[in-house]
């Protein structure tokens, strides 16, 4: 347990599944002390699961420093979980004869302003009490799986108790997470309600052969569920309305309320009251931007959701790379060879840029990397080489960054090489803006050649490594790069 | 239009609001020439913006070459646009009436191999054809806003027009979507009755006053839509049953479909023939992975999703900005500045991994470059200070390649501070497996502070950069580095 602004101090789990597990996480990795009760066999080992899937990734999401991890317990008995504790949190199953009991222990131990709450996904908090006179006292404070990763929590407290809503919600806040206070309480909160709908018609999709389950995931993976992890369902709407707004776009697919365009047909009538309410409540929610603001914050934000999932080759993102291969197949041709040899041809692509606007650092040692490889590929090297077992290794770069270049710019690059033999590579590259061949940066890079199965350094293979020999001896007549053999620091003239 | 691989050819757009113009933006930048057709005199300037739009943000979809823009040419007559078409794509309002005239328009000067679909939201394509006689001609692509960044298409095509349908579905990948063809046809297909049913059980909260439209979007993107981005229903469920499988988790919340957690009350019978039908087909669709690691996929997912959100400072991604600055306050208490500084613990991507099965060489500059971002945070000269017109630019780097490491590998970089000033910043980067702390690579990297007004290297804020010469003094009493200030080919023992 740490000092510090953070409220921390003991929180008592009570049912260790993945959602106590889940709430364990983020209480003793934002220092707390966590004491774990659960009569289950099994429990401190899924608890234990959850909380090192916790480590792996709640850190992660940090740019500053965690607290220090508190001290984790498994006890055996409600009262050494709940004796001392400021946070009490119910995780049981949802059946609410067993909750009710379990709340009834609970307020026997807990102390009088310990917060006393329930992850329920739809009962209200009324409903859990023991008895009416311990009204107020067990609210809901509802999680999301993975409850260490995912910032909502809806807090429901009875309609007499919203000091000790509003007090919770600042503890729940001080874990990372975002408290949503639910005006009034309703069974299954506000979310639940959302996702029940949903998995109703879903089953009836499965139950009518209209589509599989993984088509359903589809359904949603690569279209709407998007759109939700940024903006929610109206502000979403909002932009489909366009310039004629909120209301219209209410008013244009009303009528599919009274379409079959779902199973579930209890539907709210359409009034204009209604229509004006929401319209109303839009404008509040956005109404600060405009609707090309809006429009632009929404595509930032997929841009920068595909590109994470892009990197981790998963639902969207996988489409998106099975389509840069498709892309970089139609789009293939070869240059003579020049003196030193001209290689790839590219321009600055959005994703590449900073937040200053021009292209990030990596990349250009990215575009160097990219050269490397055209150039093994060019003296046949690459790909069929490397599925024999070989390849050659970067041991070390030096990087020298020259002038910024923006969006959308093309360039390309030079290879001399320095040095070669059956070995060793020593190259030094160039990058250079295409409309006027400013120099942008240049890498000299000494590469190893390696076999794939030793993991040491061998010979490479005498047919193929002629082809870059006979490079080698065109560029030895070029003369050596000032810069080839600088040391980081040296002065310009030394 | 280019010549290559994918196949492009002219476009119809018949319809140019914002789905109209979303269609002409992904053919068009995929090379395309695209002819649009809408009476209404403002749909030119429409048309333009959502392209504007596309232009922005497409291309940062892509890490290969787009091929060369098509030519966008805007007609008055249905007659013209359609003429030489391959591809023709209706979105007028969702009228019967309206559709069907208007594809029995487009089928008089369609070519008869031409593919004629229309984005209706809700229809069957056996209704929008205009006589039986015309059985197949018409199927419906549905896509969704924005439709030049979102993948999913819906592809519908009467019962006997599945080969029409894999036709249309290859042309739709060609242009970087994801087709999912709908096994049969049904009213609003898959996406739009789930779409549906989630928006009246939402207009029965706003409606009630249980929630306004604010807290319902709220309820939705801090949670179960951030995990819709990347899994959808399913396969989020299927992780949420634990190790009782999925046929345990349906059993146990099936009793809620007789709840009213929802105020759509239709809903199918919870046979034991369902749930196992479903339990099946999920492991027909995620048994190739198990729990846990399915969970590691859904937890990579989300740290990147919420990564890229907090980049952008919206929506979950402002909530842990917010986390930031609160465990920054409470943090001046808590753990001290390790000597060198330990900072960005991370894991390796698979997207970060080349044809070796190691991380790729431009990665590890990736790493050091947020190292480098993570230490100005650390000292209070990033975002708002880079906002304020200051940046520190990237003169030159030297980087050495000790390890390989692979897929999931946790790291952790240190920070050593070599030598600072006002103006340059002269540090010594080290990259650790976390496992068993080798090194996997060093680099060194000398900084210039740089004005972005003017362009020229000037005097960092005194008291900022105070605070990073005070890490300066503390780093002062470790050993320089061996290999700083070292060359490219440097011989070990010199």
């Amino acid at each position: 347990m740490t000092a510090g602004a953070a409220p921390s101090g003991i929180a008592a789990i009570v049912g260790g599944g993945v959602i106590g597990g889940g709430w364990a996480a983020r209480f003793l990795l934002h220092g707390w002390d966590v004491a774990v009760v659960d009569p289950h066999p099994d429990a401190a080992k899924r608890v234990d699961e959850v909380i090192d899937n916790a480590r792996r990734s709640l850190p992660a999401l940090a740019d500053a420093p965690m607290p220090t991890e508190g001290e984790l317990k498994f006890v055996d008995d409600l009262a050494d979980a709940v004796n001392g504790a400021s946070w009490i949190q119910e995780s049981v199953p949802e059946e609410l004869a067993l909750k009710r009991a379990v709340h009834a222990d609970i307020l026997k131990y807990a102390a009088s302003d310990a917060i006393v709450a329930s992850s329920t996904s739809g009962f209200r908090p009324s409903e859990l009490r023991p008895s009416p006179g311990e009204a107020g006292r067990v609210i809901v404070a509802h999680p999301f799986n993975p409850v260490y990763l995912l910032p909502l929590v809806e807090v429901v407290a009875g309609p007499d108790a919203h000091d000790r809503a509003e007090r919770a919600a600042a503890v729940l806040a001080s874990v990372g997470m975002q408290p949503l206070i639910v005006r009034r309480e309703i069974d299954a909160h506000i979310a639940d309600r959302l996702l029940e709908s949903v998995w109703r018609e879903a089953l009836w999709l499965v139950k009518d052969d209209v589509a599989t389950t993984e088509e359903i995931d589809d359904a949603i993976r690569f279209g709407f569920g998007l759109r939700w992890a940024q903006m929610g369902l109206f502000e979403t709407y909002r932009l489909a309305g366009g310039e004629d707004g909120m209301a219209h776009f209410i008013r244009q697919f009303g009528p599919a309320l009274q379409w079959p365009w779902s199973r579930l047909t209890d539907v709210p009538e359409l009034t204009e009251a209604l229509v004006q309410k929401i319209a109303r409540q839009s404008d509040e929610q956005s109404g600060a931007y405009s609707l090309r603001e809006l429009e632009q914050i929404r595509d930032r934000n997929l841009i920068g959701i595909l590109r994470s999932l892009k990197e981790r080759d998963w639902g969207a993102g996988r489409t998106l790379n099975a389509h840069d291969r498709r892309l970089a197949t139609s789009a293939d041709a070869t240059p003579a060879d020049t003196v030193p040899l001209r290689l790839l041809d590219l321009t600055v692509l959005p994703g590449w840029i900073d937040y200053n606007g021009h292209m990030t650092e990596f990349r250009y040692v990215q575009v160097f990397s990219d050269a490397c490889e055209a150039l093994l590929r060019r003296v046949g090297l690459h790909d069929g080489y490397v599925a024999a077992g070989n390849s050659w290794y970067t041991a070390e770069t030096h990087t020298q960054f020259f002038d910024e270049v923006g969006v959308n710019e093309a360039m390309y690059t030079t290879v001399q090489i320095l040095a070669a033999d059956a070995k060793r590579l020593h190259v030094y590259y160039r990058l250079h803006a295409a409309e006027d061949d400013r120099l942008l940066a240049a890498m000299e890079a000494m590469y190893l050649h390696v076999s794939l199965e030793s993991g040491r350094v061998c010979a490479a293979d005498e047919a193929a490594i002629d082809r870059l020999l006979a490079i080698a001896r065109e560029h030895a007549e070029l003369a050596r790069p000032e810069a080839a053999g600088r040391r980081v620091g040296q002065r310009n003239q030394e």
